[in-house]
Parts: structure tokens; sequence; C-alpha cells
């Protein structure tokens, strides 16, 4: 548990583990505390690095000015920077795969391997009023609960899972979307990515690249991922049938093993 | 345009062409209005019949009293009654799509071929808690819009015409979604699919039976139609790539392709 | 039964029924008599014309020159001046797809609809070594059989019918395979096609097409189909879970109720 | 290199680098130096055992009898028990993951965990045709390779890599299948699968268990994987979109990887 100052603002990261470093990006309703059950195992191999986004957990609010991704790249850059960590592997989902992928195509140096998970290359249409249905609803728990929330998860598991879906949503609607400094950074954090476009850097992203695809993932669809691969020249990419958007709590094992295997293998000079 | 008395309330119904009857049953949000296009081609080679469901249109309200799929059925069967027709062939979508499941299983007889886009076999958890964000959006125009229309249409078509988005919008959020008429129907026809479940029915059907799977439907996903298609004795199924929930406007020629074939081909005795 | 003079060449044809005239293409090992099942279905609304190529069933044989798809297709575009037909729609599937391509795209005004069933755009190394295993294989049945038969199913198909294979396999293995005459014929079919390559030429088709792509067809996989739909301009695709290369006789109804639709449905001016 | 006796047979294996063991085996075609590039990635973190089945590479003959499956899971326990391993992680691809799934069903305590690439529950007729073709063709070696070399690759990298073909293509047909031992070999190893059926077995198999199926491999098709995944208590699957049946030479780094991170992903206690 340990913070840096990004200009006036505490930034609150953690280190768990040795050996090459590995970083965990959130996405965009999550934080450092979501990771509790990931960080034995993908600390056993790596050293592993968490890190609250302004508007996320423990990290300082932003209220005062929109802002884009760039920010957030900005201080992965600064986090990197501070801990002297010149060079590292980065495995992001949704809001923290899309901040990946923007700063392995601006920092192409400092990223030995590149996990996206559940990410795209850009905000269209579509995704910005999806964003928009979910910062309206922002202050009323029950309804922001119903139009998050069922659309993250893959029908399969949502439905196979009655206790898992009731006990979590009691926990969200009384705990957490009732909190006004959570929901108010949602929202902003929403805003955030409404202009995201990475697509023409794509080309600069120079470290081994893992995409992996969700197949009932609606909101950042497979066909965001093939056209990751098709632009990111050194890519390969793994679908995972009847997943939904929150891979790492639809498929724990198989998420915690795809990083451990992608960040860690010894793939110099391979030439088959 | 014609109505015909179900119990103490009209039914408007409309009757085009001639030839083997076709029944084609709306989804939720649409009415007899929603299928102007599609009316010279569905009834070059058949007598097409558009109906508005209870709640739908130009057909009775019935704000008494909660009601389930088993009285959209009912009507049917009384429409077919009245119009003097033993034996008709249906195409639904949604949940006209579930009402013509619920009707094949109950009256097999009554069906000569059927056609089902973008339905399921019974309404999960999942389903049921997005009908309620729907539900719970239903008394704001721009809310409602945010929280039902994208997730209607791929990500593909809604991002493909910005101009048919922007139109839509507009006419949706000021024209469609501002009456409380329309609403209130809209808010109490989702209720009465909250505990549809036809699974245990389906072997009911002898129908030959076409199910068309689009890839892109998160509300009704290739997975709900796999499983109807397990079901269904006499079964066939289509999968498109890259479409959406609202297949008819997403793939009209498709859409209107599938059903003359299905419909009207000449299949009795085929042995290869 | 008719033949009419290519040339110095005797084509046989088949016309059946009354309507809008609808051509349907074999598939390499075909001939007119493998459609038995389809004709009358297939010649309901339509008026079917059927054609051995050369070097096909009652067709007569080429054995002088090497030659090319290009032959087939002058030999469609014979036929039908023959005929007095000017614009016809054409279904053809493996093969017969592809010569219907190519004349599509160097005939577009002489098509109406045209619905290709498990064809590509050009032969690859991979599709033109799979033939020269086959040439190879020609002069024992049953090796010709293990060599092309089961790889044109799916396994679900093949291994679902044990009788539907041995009565099948027996038949071929003994009546088919051992005649000479055929088996010379599909020899130079196949090398025909060794250098088919129409990719430049689909921008030309005018028609509107249904592109129908079978996931578990290996010969021409469902992406032969994705780039098809990529490359002509007025297509539309489907795709059908679990079925192989032989479409019409894995999937007999579907394949009718396609062609039906598609050929005859009433699509001009749809906007909707 | 080392070898040790199994009953009068020497068998050929190898150790490499230090860890928890990792045992790698073979499909049909190939031997221990068919892992050449892969030796010292998959070494770096275990202890990678390779290993020639009987009638493979450097193991010996056993052209007296005829033999199924059975013998080679007799031969890699007897393996173990000679290296003193009491619990092992296994891969295998194709021949090689139908083996490991017998040893897992057979010894489910001694595999920690199961790593299954384009393998299936049993052979069908399909496949034990297609395996026919192979050994009818075996005394040719040009017609070997046209028979059994493209269907094992996807069109997409096959047609991608022309070098790539020519090469292998000279190599194959003029150093490999010229080799009557080599090719005796092949015949017997795939006679010994025509019967493999480990359906009912597939309960008792209690390791954690990662399936791979590629998309376009039609000898062990995705279909054949989701049937494993719903018979496999703790298994997960993952689906290589454009990959064949080659799984290790079309995708190198993602096996690896994949190999890599769930052979040694710490799991063990995972609650999310």
């Amino acid at each position: 548990m340990a913070t840096f100052d990004y200009k006036d603002k505490k930034i609150h990261y953690e280190l768990h583990g040795e050996g090459a470093p590995l970083l965990l990006l959130n996405g965009i309703m999550m934080s450092t505390l979501s990771w509790h059950s990931f960080i034995a195992p993908l600390s056993a191999n790596n050293q592993l690095i968490l890190v609250d986004f302004i508007d996320q957990g423990q990290s300082a609010r932003n209220p005062d000015e929109a802002y884009t991704l760039d920010l957030q790249v900005d201080v992965i850059k600064e986090l990197l920077s501070h801990l002297g960590i010149a060079c590292v592997s980065i495995a992001g989902i949704s809001y923290g795969g899309n901040v990946a992928l923007k700063f392995a195509a601006a920092y192409p140096d400092k990223v030995h391997r590149l996990m996206i998970f559940n990410a795209a290359a850009k905000t269209g249409a579509w995704l910005r009023e999806l964003g928009q249905s979910w910062t309206a609803a922002a202050g009323d728990p029950v309804q922001f609960y119903n139009t998050t929330i069922p659309i993250i998860y893959s029908q399969e598991f949502y439905n196979g899972g009655p206790d898992w879906v009731k006990v979590r949503r009691d926990f969200l609607t009384t705990q957490v979307f009732t909190n006004k400094l959570f929901m108010d950074g949602i929202v902003r954090l929403t805003r955030s990515a409404d202009d995201y476009d990475v697509e023409a850097q794509l080309c600069n992203i120079t470290a081994k690249t893992l995409l992996v695809a969700s197949e009932s993932d609606p909101i950042t669809p497979p066909g965001d991922q093939y056209k990751l691969r098709d632009l990111i020249k050194d890519s390969d990419l793994v679908l995972l049938p009847g997943v939904g958007h929150a891979t790492m709590y639809e498929r724990p094992a198989l998420f915690i093993s795809l990083i451990t295997g992608f960040a860690n293998a010894k793939l110099e000079g391979l030439v088959v």
C-alpha cells in the first residue's frame, strides 16, 4: 500500500511479490480492491503492480475539469518512473485495456508484453450512448445496477449463479452504488472515454501482444479484438466461448493462466 | 385495416395480399406500422396478416391487471378463428417469436411453418433485470432511448449509419418515447414476459421450424437459438454474422427472403 | 431432357416447371441426376434449369485439351441464348458456385439473383494440392472414396448416419468410382479449377447475392464466404452451424428454402 | 537423450531444464525432434519431458501385433515410474492429446494439470475413414503428402506461406515420406487409434484441464473440444480463430504461452 504524487494528486498503488514487473490495469468500475483474489497467483512469478486510476478507489478525485484517457496514460508513465521501472508487462481489461493500448502505442519501448482483455480501438457511437445511459442512471442505485450490470455478464454466467447474482446485487445496490464519491468518479471516468480512439496509433505498438475476445461480450464484442489483431503487428488472438465482458470474474483461472503464460514465456528468438 | 373483438377489447389487424396465410408477430416496441416496408414483399406470395398485440399500436390497452404471454396467444387463436383460418405459417421476432413458440406448442395443428427470429425458450434472470432497467427508465425519453436502443442493434450497424441513428434518435425521443400511452403499454408488455418459459412445451411443436440466430444479439444470443434447435424436432438453424437483435431492420432483404422461402417451399415428401 | 450443341459438343440440360427461370449449377462430382429430389420443390415456383457441364453426366467429354472454368461459363451463356432467356437467377454450389460467380461478373445484366453455396473467390495452394490428392487417387475406387468423401461432409452428419454412409460408400465404390468415363471427367474438371481466380472481377457483379457459408466446411471454409461478401456489393451472408461442404445433402430443406426465398422475394424498391 | 526399457522395447525420451515436470506428448507424425524450437521456452520454468511413442522417432517399432492407445498409456505410466515422478502436468496434441486424456482418466492422481490441443473423445467413422485414406497412400510419398498435409493446416496459414509450403513439401516428399521405417510406423500408429474412445472415462479426470480448440481444424473440429469441456469437470476452453490442426506450428508463441501459463499458474484455493 503506497502512494505517489502525480502533480497535486495522490495516486494509490500496491506492489506484491518479486520478479519481472507486471502491471494490471482496472476496468472502469474496479479498483485495486477488485483484484483481491488475483494477487497471490499473479504475484507468484512476477512483481505485481496494482494501481487506482484517478477517480478510482483510493486515488485522488478530479472533479474540476474534463479529462481523457491521456491523463491516465500519463499517470502510468509517472508511476513507472517513480518506481524506476524501465520496461513492464501490462495486462488491462476494458477501460484498463484501452489505457494499456494507448500507453503501449505512446511508449513502445517501455512495454515488454501486452495482454488486452475486452477492449477496443475506439469508442463508437453505440458505446458512447450506452455510457450515457450509465451516467444518467447514476443517481439511482437500483436503476444503475439494472442498466449496467446484466450487460456486463454473459447470460450463461449470470443466470447460472442465482446466489452469486443475488448477493452481488444486494451488495452493489446498498454498499457501492449508494456511495456518491464512487458514483461521481464512475461518471467522470465514463466521460473520459467518450472520444477515445487509438486506432491510428496501434501500428506503433512493438510489444508482443495477446488479445482476448469474449464471445458473449456486447460491450467490446469479438469484432473489436479481431480489429486490434489486424492492426497490432505482433499479436495473437484467443476467443473465449460463452464468456461475457467481465472475463476475470467469469473465468478467473483462465484469466490468471493466460496472463501468467504470456507475460513470462521465453519467446525471444523463437523460430519454428 | 380492421378490428375484431377479443372479449371486451378491440384488436387491430390487417390483411394484405392473397395466398397461403402468413402471420407476422411484432416485437415488443413494434406495431403493425413497423412493417410498412415489408407489406409489399411479404404479401406478394401470401395473405399477410399483421396484428397489434394487446397494449400495442391500435389495439386496446390492458392496464387493469397483470397478464402473461398466454393472453396474447389467446388473442392470436381468436383472431385466426375470427378469420376462419385453420392453419397458418407464423413468423415472429423477439416477443412475437416467443408468442409464436407458445402458440405452436399449444396448437400444433394450426401451424404450417414456424419462423423464429431472435427469441428464446424462457426469460432468465439476466433478461428480467434488463427488462427492469427498461421499465424504470420509461419516464424519461432520452434515458429510455439510451437504455434500450443501442443494445438492440449491433455496434457494426449502429455505428455504420450515423444519419440513420441521428434521425431515429430524434424521432424516438421526441415523437414516440414521449407518448405516455405507448410507454405504459411497453412497460406492461415487458412485464408480461417476466415469467415466460415455454421450454418444457417445445417438444409439442410439429411444424417445420426455421430458427434464425443473430451473432451480435446480446438480448437473445445465438445460444438461445441453439437450444431451441435442440428442443424443436423438425427445426433448422441459420446464423447471421454481425447482425444484432433487430434483424428485420439490419437485414431487411434477408429477413424477407428467409420468410418467403421457408413459408412457401414445397418440402412435403422430400427425401434426399 | 434435351440437348443443344455447344460448338461440336452435345450439352445435356433439363427444364422443369414454369415461372421466372432459375438455373442450378452442379458441384464437381454431381450431374443433373444428383438433383432428383430437388426438382419438385425447386420447380414449384420457377422454371428450373438443370445442366451437365462439359465432362459431367450426359454432356460431352473434353479429353483433348486442358480448359478452365471459362469454358463452362461460355457453355452457360450459350445455353441461355439457346433458350432465349435474357435474365436468370442462378444458384451454384462449389464448382458450380465458382462458375456462377464468373458468369455473374462477366455478364452482370444476365443475372437477376445469385445464390452461392460453398464456393470461393479463387483456388489457393491448399485447395490445389487437395485436388491433386483427388486426381492421384482416381484409379482406385476405395482410395478415391476415402480421399474425397469424408472431407466433403461434416463429422456430425457423417458419423450420425452410419447406414447413410454405408449405403453410399458401397454405391460409390462399386457403381460410380469404378466408371472410367466418370472418373476421367472428374480429373479434368478438377484440373480446370486449378487456376480459378475471380477475385478482381467480383466488383462487376450487380445481382443481389446470397452467400451461404457452412461452418464445418474445410474445403471452402466460412472465411471464403466472408471474403466474397466483402467484395460483392449487394450481398448478404448466412452461416449454417455444423454443416459441411455438401450443404444440399446435409440440409436439403434449408437449401431449398434459401433458394426459393432469395430467388423469388420481391425486394425491388425496398427501403426500411 | 536417454532410453528406458518398456518390456523388450527401448523407449527414447529426453529431459530438459528444471522445475515442476511437464510432459509433452507428440502428434502422430511427430517425434521428439519436432519440438526442437520449443525446448528452450518450455524448459525455462519446468522440467520438460519429451518422449517418442512406440513406433515413433527413436523408440522401438512394434510391427508384430496390433495395438491400441492403451499401449502408449502404459508406456507413459512406466516412463514416469522409471523417472520417479509421482505427478506431472501433461500437454498433448492430437494423438498425444488422446493418449493424455486416457492417461488422466486412468491415473487421475498422477496428473497435476492437463492441456489438450486438437484432440477428441473418440475416433468416429469420419476420422477412421480419413485415416484409411492416409494408410492407403503411405506407399507413394507425393500422394501421401497431398492426402495428409493440406488438411492438417488452415488454408489461411498454408496459402499465406508459399515458401514455407514449398520447402516443407520438398523436405517431406524426399526425406521423410520416402522412409519406409517411418511410414510403417505411421500406418500402425494410425490404426492404433481406430477404436479409440475415452468418452465414458472422462468423468474420472480430476486435473484442472485446458482445452484448446482451433477454429479451422476439420480433423478435430471445435465441436470435439466443446464436448470434452462438457464432460471434464474442471475444464476451461479457448478457441483459436483461423488456426488449423497443427496449432504448435501455426501459433508457436501462443502454444508455448498457453502451456507455460496453465501448467504453472498458482490456482489452488482461488475463489473470486
